[in-house]
């Protein structure tokens, strides 16, 4: 099913193509308080990617969150349609442009490594998170506070 | 929906106590190749439990993989419903007992902590095993090789 939303319709393209690079990509994901990125993804070895789909240029220009979320992953990227004004744009980030039903990656990030504790909160947190979705999927009476 | 099989019946019913417990379960997880449990479970504190299911006599008898499993985990349990045998079953490991609606900690399970690389590993598994089952279940097109 399509999404409605412009963002969650990148994601969706920016997580196919994510998929195809062999990464386990995982939408809205709250690595704090008071954070949420659009795609946490971790790929093989175990690095973790950010990606922020940006549909237009008024979603880039409010967004005052986004240097926050550098903490919280090796690459960091940008994700926009294919007429964003990509040189809005702060240098030193990743650029993947990206529609509904796929994406290509054009601009490698560079990698700034997470320490190690920082890094097994990051994995048990998307390994928690994604399971209980999981289960939630499977099983909404799992959760007796829910219905 | 009820699953068909005993085990599975049950390894429901041990995901519902441990999402209770705040646990994050996800089933059918591959450590290894070569081994596959029935659910492992990432605590809030990061504490990984696996929980084997025991339909019957013979289900434990022709297991000879399980105690590969325990170098997986923190903490080693067996599940089982109220009618199995539990005498059959090795002293050192937890007990579980379920059906398929919910499940009750008989036996707490001691603690044997994981070195932090090997959980590490294991926490990266299940990200990315929990989060590829999520886009699978949402956007099945994502897994080309699967239509």
């Amino acid at each position: 099913m399509m999404p409605a939303q412009p963002g969650f319709r990148l994601a969706r393209g920016v997580a196919r193509m994510l998929i195809g690079m062999g990464h386990a990509p995982l939408c809205e994901f709250v690595p704090s308080g008071g954070l949420r990125v659009d795609v946490i993804s971790v790929a093989p070895s175990g690095e973790i990617w950010i990606v922020e789909c940006k549909s237009c240029r008024a979603d880039f220009t409010g967004d005052r969150k986004w240097q926050g979320y550098l903490d919280w992953c090796d690459r960091f990227f940008w994700a926009t349609d294919c007429d964003f004004p990509v040189e809005l744009l702060p240098e030193g980030s990743g650029l993947i442009v990206a529609d509904a039903y796929g994406a290509e990656l054009s601009r490698m990030a560079p990698a700034a490594k997470l320490a190690a504790a920082r890094r097994a909160r990051v994995l048990r947190d998307i390994a928690r998170t994604a399971a209980c979705r999981l289960v939630r999927s499977t099983d909404p009476q799992a959760f007796p506070d829910m219905i």
